[in-house]
């Protein structure tokens, strides 16, 4: 039987880096990818493919399994594809997780029994409320205890932990772009009291996932916007809320809306985010509070004045650029990112590198 | 001298209907284009052609002149461009200004001499006050009386004063977008004393004008998100808020904020726009109010509970597709129009039609 | 339980035209669509809302039967849908059947033992040859005497068959972007003895049919180009070859490589086509060849000298644009359509206008 | 006065490696970028930022001396742009030359001058013969001698002399995925005598520049495909039959037709070549001779058999994919490279590390 792409190219374009199943020098992290063949997971093995200092062990796609991912990506590498269930978790000191929720727990369950830590790309342990992620998940917690210990990954505002966690739970993609730039007033008490805060997001269809759905063929999304679970009923909603009110302690936590959007391009988000500013807050103090607390950031870029956030800023880099615009009383915060890097698998690589004591900018510039 | 692209594909495919200098059976109106070769110019002359009771006697470009609209339209007809000074106004009842303001005004002027009506979609009679119009388009008014005398034609809002104007000024494309939805809830007083109002508009990339500027470039454009004159400082901003102001006698009016975007499409508009409501508004008595306004209007749909307006409702088209969503004391209103139709030369034809006592759908649906 | 969209837009859009179940003053045909939901399908519904002596009885779909089309398409009409099996085809005078291959021949079966005339959009008439039917598409046809009787609809070519067909089979799309360029210079003798004529087609992603694959995935085809189906391996090469073959009585049939490629837009065909040329032919002699042969078609459009076929020349009209370029004895023709308009649903209305004595171009324009 | 991005950027995401202006640790070569602002230009920015041998002394820009690269591109560096009349030609080993042609051959003399060695991404230095030179490009040549001493860096095909280079002229883009492809068949004289090889490109946008231009405008690109300069008027047409005259030693140079088409996404070529095969070839002696070829090439994919090469094998990376399809005696290619990589900066950057003796896929992978 011929194999339908039987080729080395990965080998011929990394010849001093090899694939699952060899050995590499120098390695000090071995690692396996569960869920490769989605958008997260390959930008995963892609991102993972410049980290000199990962192995790469297995690959998991329970769909896919036996193919190799070159047969799923034009540009992936020529590495097998394994079910989950076969996966060698005593051969890995970490793991990924790219999978829906639910069966990223169960495969969580699985690796911590097997010792490895987990970096975990799912929505399975980012709330602490257990309520919270039954309501909103609908599903049973295998392990309701985690969801306390596992590490919420917003890496710029996490690093302590991180660096010492067993699972960290990387935000989700809208979360990450709503929560980067609201920290810093949310946390300085700069809302005004009783207001909304208004999160505007407009995400590429990577997003969405790589599903045959007729709601992201080509023809449905080219030349159309589209908003869908908007107000407080997208679960990244809770996600945020729980979040905003943790940092909101003594300043009462201030009530979202939060509105995405389908757009028309690939990849990258724009949120576009309505805080009403307490009185005495003004754009220089609102400025100052930015730079300060984002100005030594590798990642995070404070636009100057005038300048606002677009998509191009972020695209396929782990970047978060911010602008703030101050008018009639209203911050306006526009923030870009990349979906699929800052808004996932980037930020897990941070975590990782994070986690095993590498600088946190390897393989990510 | 050779013709560019001497064909009569106009004459072959409508061969009972001709153009410019030849004559039409049972015409009512005569019209004259002033800048048929921008994009809302063009959409024009498109929706024109279907107009069996209008002839079009003359099309202006001062860049194209001496061409014809198919060199510059790949399906255009093959109508002649003179330059404006050339048109022949004793020959129009009436004339569609699609020229940059101020132009828009001194061509206005001519027209009027001339005794014809004029349908201007420009921002040059959009203000009543003479102070915002100066203060925000930076040129002198050359006949500051006929700002009160000219007709705001929101179609649906203005219909009366329409059938009766000299001079009709077709509201903006984001103005469009906005003031169609808020106006219900504004002029009931559902509107959140001292709240903001916020309008998040996303424009395809026709919104910005067949113009030659790096920023329209298609690398440029393509796969990014750009939001830009966000807050209080886009032109439109203005157009709105004194129409806001006018709609709200009584109820003081509400702060508007409003953050135009630059989306990867050639054409639509998507407005999301939050309304914090005064208590005693709740889901039901605003989908009793929307209903109420728009449930007979022919362009203004009125989507069902649980629907959201998409550019798709309204590409192409002369339709307002307005969703309703109520979440923690906030209306979400989502709008979609296309920026080239309902949103400029779609609503001017609709005027126009009101002008001359056409049904109003005419060369609309 | 409630409908998704009870609406009645349609009726408001068109108060003197409503759709199935109520009565049209002067109708003339009354018809029923089967496969109202795909992308050819729907087109045809718009098409046919335009047509003032058409009314639509009935519409199908297996998968979406008991919905609305407005709950499908955003500017659809408020028309059930109903299955295929309950189809009242007594109260019909004409069908068109938008299904795929094998389904089409079954319900023309149906159709023509209610008497009814039938417009096919699939492949099931589209060859002659029974042995060429089979071989490519994998069935059994039901009626191979058929295969014979029905009219191989490329209207300017078939026009007397075309009004007195009981089975009209419109041709593909990409064979209607191949042929008509080519059947002139093919039917002259032109081609040169023994040499290849090469068709390199780029059609939209439309093209493909509204199918849930990831193929069609907004993501794998945005800023992609994909070949697929190059040589002699894809059906519409057997369709456009038959065809060929006949067009060349005494000239020898050319030899015919055809190179499908999907682009990243939604809809629109180019073809360019190489033909090498027989001695004695050059520039001036195939452009008169050309300007006789479609001179007066409405919808054929012989592009001057020095223009090229583009897509924006016949995206969203029923348009052929031909360019004609002459260099080292070859001819290079490009041909622009639109893939659901002239490459399906519009060439079907305009089979159906002949077939009715209506004008031509009804409800094409 | 206030600089419009006055950010370290760079310098934050880079903080081992810093601009022009300033010293790099274990530097080994000096290089300056003429005309950085352009597409090809920034693409080599890009590249060379991640090259750690390499220092970036100068780069030029005539329209945006003054400004920073991070004001033209949002994640471009902090590094001034001056003008090139300014540039310290003394300080650097190597000039990169993205600039039109003429003023490329200006600026070749000049940097030579300075003893320099030169990678020309224009035309000046591309051809052979002077007559071809003047004839497609319009200017006298300022070294008409140079022409014979310049080596056509098509690397995989030059490698020796590319090493000993002072003048390498890298391919055009469209040449590039047309000659890779091309030249183990016509090398090997298995093309057809007498018969037309017939290549048909496809470009993203950026190919055409980075020009302010309505041809480039997102609504004119976008849904829109556009055939240009087909048959032999293209630029890219001389300089290919020069190369393939060039290869095509006592078998007869091998007449070829050109059709380059601009297609609606950003970047990526795929070239799809029809090549008519003299007898005895067929598509198991043509995959011998391609594995043969570039079995071990670094960059360049011979696609297993039944795969077709598609933009996404080769954009964002400097890899050359090859398909091969072979029907009824014609051979049919396709190839995928991206225009800004492999079709123009790539290929500089896989130059200049042969000619300073680095690792040829330095910065590339």
């Amino acid at each position: 039987m011929l194999s339908p792409m039987p080729t080395d190219w990965h080998v011929q374009l990394k010849p001093n880096k090899v694939g699952p199943g060899e050995g590499w020098k120098n390695i000090m992290v071995k690692v396996g990818i569960f869920g490769a063949t989605g958008y997260a997971g390959f930008e995963l093995v892609d991102l993972l493919q410049k980290h000199d200092e990962v192995e790469v062990v297995f690959c998991t796609s329970e769909s896919s399994a036996g193919m190799t991912l070159d047969e799923i990506y034009a540009q992936g590498p020529h590495w097998p594809l394994i079910k989950s269930a076969d996966a060698p978790l005593d051969q890995v000191d970490a793991v990924f997780l790219c999978l829906p929720h639910a069966a990223s727990a169960a495969t969580a369950v699985r690796a911590r029994a097997a010792g490895c830590r987990v970096i975990d790309l799912s929505a399975d342990f980012r709330l602490k409320s257990l309520e919270t992620y039954e309501e909103w998940y609908k599903v049973e917690h295998p392990r309701p205890e985690w969801l306390q210990e596992a590490v919420y990954g917003l890496t710029e505002h996490a690093r302590d932990e991180v660096k010492e966690a067993d699972i960290v739970a990387c935000p989700g993609c809208y979360p990450t772009s709503v929560l980067i730039p609201l920290n810093p007033i949310v946390k300085a008490g700069g809302v005004k009291a009783g207001a909304h805060i208004i999160a505007d997001s407009k995400t590429g269809v990577s997003g969405g996932g790589r599903k045959a759905k007729l709601l992201y063929h080509h023809v449905e999304v080219q030349d159309n916007m589209t908003p869908y679970g908007i107000g407080q009923s997208h679960r990244h909603w809770a996600e945020m809320s729980e979040k905003l009110a943790g940092w909101s302690n003594g300043n009462g936590a201030p009530e979202l809306i939060f509105s995405p959007h389908l757009m028309a391009i690939p990849r990258g988000i724009l949120s576009t985010i309505y805080v009403p500013l307490k009185d005495g807050w003004d754009a220089e103090k609102v400025r100052a509070l930015y730079e300060d607390a984002y100005g030594d950031e590798p990642f995070v870029k404070v636009l100057p004045e005038g300048k606002l956030a677009t998509v191009a800023h972020a695209v396929r880099s782990n970047r978060v650029a911010i602008g703030m615009t101050v008018a009639a009383g209203m911050l306006i915060l526009t923030c870009a990112i990349d979906n699929l890097t800052k808004g996932s698998s980037g930020q897990a690589v941070q975590n990782f590198n994070l986690m095993y004591g590498f600088e946190e900018t390897t393989a990510l510039l």
